[in-house]
């Protein structure tokens, strides 16, 4: 007999604990099936996946290439240690390096264990200990990739791990330095290299960045952004470390969001659109020079399921999947979609103080006042309009991710405009709830 | 067409990175087929898998139940994001409540993610800061987990996090206070009172330790030594988290080493035995205390894969398999064999220093003098005896874990007298070659 979701939902919390979260708060969906970018609930509604769950299921749910390549390769191995090599270890590895232009690949489990890995490299491979990471980021919650993060989620948890040394952003809405994309000299890069002098160059091992920061406020830097920190890495001998977990494998219409702005880091760390979440898979891929450094030296790091055969052949049928199916052009086709959506949406709502995109990696900052500026939620903090946005999404049935003052837009990449245009209207519904919430207390204090 | 093994290996070669290893010196065998203790090699050599692979896949490769546990989930819904219900999630978290007497389980990718979240709830949960582990153990690789551990993999990354406090063990061969466990008053633990006062037990939010060291020695405590512990950390209100990703399920023949010695955890973790490996999956479980603190406190963790359903289905069918093949009854048989064989071969050989075991979870010692108890090869190195061994046992095709000069049988929970007889008589041709290298070098000497 099959059991109600009711049960399933109670059973869920009466014995597992839910992330970032207040138990007692926690209102777990019953997630029963999913097809492409719609899943249903154990009451037969059915969602749009207007997030990729955590920003991950990039080809959709449940693609058949990619169930029948994991069941093909359940049948044949399941396990090898990480000292065997099996097939779709070496494969999956070829895969990586041709698309990244890097050249040996680490398997972790998920992004935290790859940046984790990534400055353990950095650190052995330069002999220096200091990395430098941006403020507005995160990198995962282990305790080496949480002191990383500049995200709040590391404040109950610090003191963390000693050596992070944190800069400024990419942000130009609100630019740390005052200034407006048009005006400025990149402050944005440019006072890296006074933290660098102030902290002594041969002291710095990487400069780890988000490719396009993610949850902290999908920030789209300027064009020339990356190839200046590029050479300003080159300059002091530091190593750029990419994480792409969030950003990469097609998420902005690349394999790697640095890749449109043509320079190439010296690591890349990846997880989520790697399997698109099918199977746990983070993966750490160095350059031919640390590469050939550590054909001499220890790699002091290792896992037991590092190169899990499983989640190797995952990847390798995920990545056909954006190739055959080419995903990636319609990333860019959607993408252009979207952004036309976006930014009409900042003509039209007042809440709406800008919006930012790459492929299908977008955001709507949400404003009390486009002239001030001020947010809709203080950051670190939600607000009634905010709330107010969110439940109308969930009414409607839209998996949304929000977050203190941002709506994010992140479908899987297989979605089509009818589905895109679905959501972006109850967005828009959303919108006006706000603008009218907005109206409604700027007329009471007239 | 099919490729050939040499070509694969090639592959993982020029393309992935291997764990823990200088990589021009890695030398991976292809593993291409295996099934329950055996696995086979691409030159169709069949191996005898004495270590379980990385003492993680208990109920022997490609168990059917698993397999097809596997492919039905995979067919129903292979993802939702950590915030969701599914069914796996939940009846996984029911069945470790009730295996281990705790109350709720947090889901990670493994045994390095568990312990960072231990600790993690820990702090939260005392407000304290610091955790007391011991030398000789190892809790993971990520940050947090490689500063907890004693092991020397530790020291190519250190500094690592502030709090931890390292103490003794309960190594009885090698008595840091020089006892013997029949004179001894438990110095073992006495000591960590001494270090609790001198550290302020205020300041103190756990004590973690591995229910039984692993890959430190396989050190089996005395029988009370758990029970002292345990009152220890009740006198001071410090917590006791048992990191059981080696020791625990099945291994020792029941579900957590800890239950031997009838105390409770107020944590657990667990990884590699949870699911036998055949996907990435580990878990924290609380406390009834924590649990309940939790409802109204912030799980300040989480993780993009926290609850994956194909990792959780996998675990609930590798848990099925331990109770309906009657695994743990098998772990006792064998285990009665395998200790008096190793028990014969303590009395056999020169070599053999010492043997500690507990269910199907063993370690041969190994020394050049019984007298001097001097190490067959130098902590954290090696030596040609123990190369020795090394080469005849791969000669022989078993696949065996041996460290410093510890030589480890961990073999599959499902092998028979037959299987485990085939490998213990490689390990005793073993011992006698190296027994003959040490009467050349007396004879040499005297």
């Amino acid at each position: 007999m099959e059991r109600s979701s009711k049960e399933i939902i109670q059973e869920n919390r009466d014995y597992t604990l839910f992330s970032w979260s207040v138990q007692s708060t926690a209102n777990p969906i019953h997630m029963k099936s999913a097809k492409g970018v719609w899943f249903w609930d154990g009451d037969g509604n059915k969602w749009l996946d207007f997030s990729s769950q955590l920003i991950n299921i990039n080809v959709g749910h449940q693609h058949p290439k990619v169930l029948e390549a994991i069941k093909r390769q359940v049948d044949e191995l399941c396990f090898a240690g990480p000292s065997f090599a099996t097939e779709p270890r070496g494969v999956l590895g070829k895969k990586l390096a041709e698309v990244t232009g890097l050249a040996k690949s680490f398997y972790t489990l998920g992004g935290a264990e790859a940046n984790e890995n990534a400055m353990k490299i950095a650190r052995l491979y330069t002999g220096r200990n200091k990395i430098i990471t941006r403020y507005r980021s995160y990198h995962g919650a282990t305790m080496g990739s949480m002191t990383a993060s500049g995200d709040p989620r590391r404040w109950p948890v610090e003191p963390g791990v000693p050596g992070i040394v944190r800069v400024f952003d990419p942000y130009c809405y609100r630019c740390p330095f005052g200034k407006t994309p048009d005006s400025c000299s990149r402050e944005c890069v440019s006072h890296i290299e006074e933290v660098i002098q102030m902290e002594g160059p041969h002291t710095i091992a990487a400069i780890m960045v988000e490719g396009i920061t993610g949850s902290n406020g999908l920030l789209v830097p300027p064009d020339d952004y990356y190839p200046k920190l590029r050479a300003l890495c080159d300059k002091y001998g530091i190593l750029l470390i990419d994480d792409e977990v969030m950003s990469g494998f097609g998420r902005t219409g690349k394999w790697l969001a640095t890749q449109h702005y043509g320079i190439k880091p010296d690591i890349v760390t990846s997880a989520k659109g790697l399997t698109s979440g099918y199977l746990p898979l983070g993966a750490v891929i160095v350059s031919d020079k640390i590469a050939e450094w550590l054909e001499t030296h220890m790699l002091w790091g290792g896992l037991t399921y590092s190169g899990h055969p499983l989640s190797c052949a995952a990847a390798v049928a995920n990545l056909s999947v954006y190739e055959e199916e080419h995903l990636f052009e319609n990333v860019e086709q959607q993408g252009a979609y979207l952004a036309s959506r976006l930014e009409a949406m900042k003509r039209k709502y007042a809440c709406v103080g800008d919006v930012r995109y790459k492929g299908l990696f977008s955001v709507l900052e949400l404003v009390r006042d486009k002239a001030t500026k001020e947010p809709l939620a203080p950051f670190n903090g939600t607000s009634p309009e905010m709330a107010k946005l969110a439940a109308h999404l969930k009414s409607k049935h839209i998996y949304a991710f929000l977050r203190f003052n941002w709506a994010f837009v992140c479908p899987p990449l297989v979605i089509n405009q009818e589905e895109l245009k679905y959501g972006l209207d109850a967005y828009e519904e959303g919108l006006a709830l706000v603008d009218e919430m907005l109206g409604v207390a700027k007329a009471a204090a007239d």
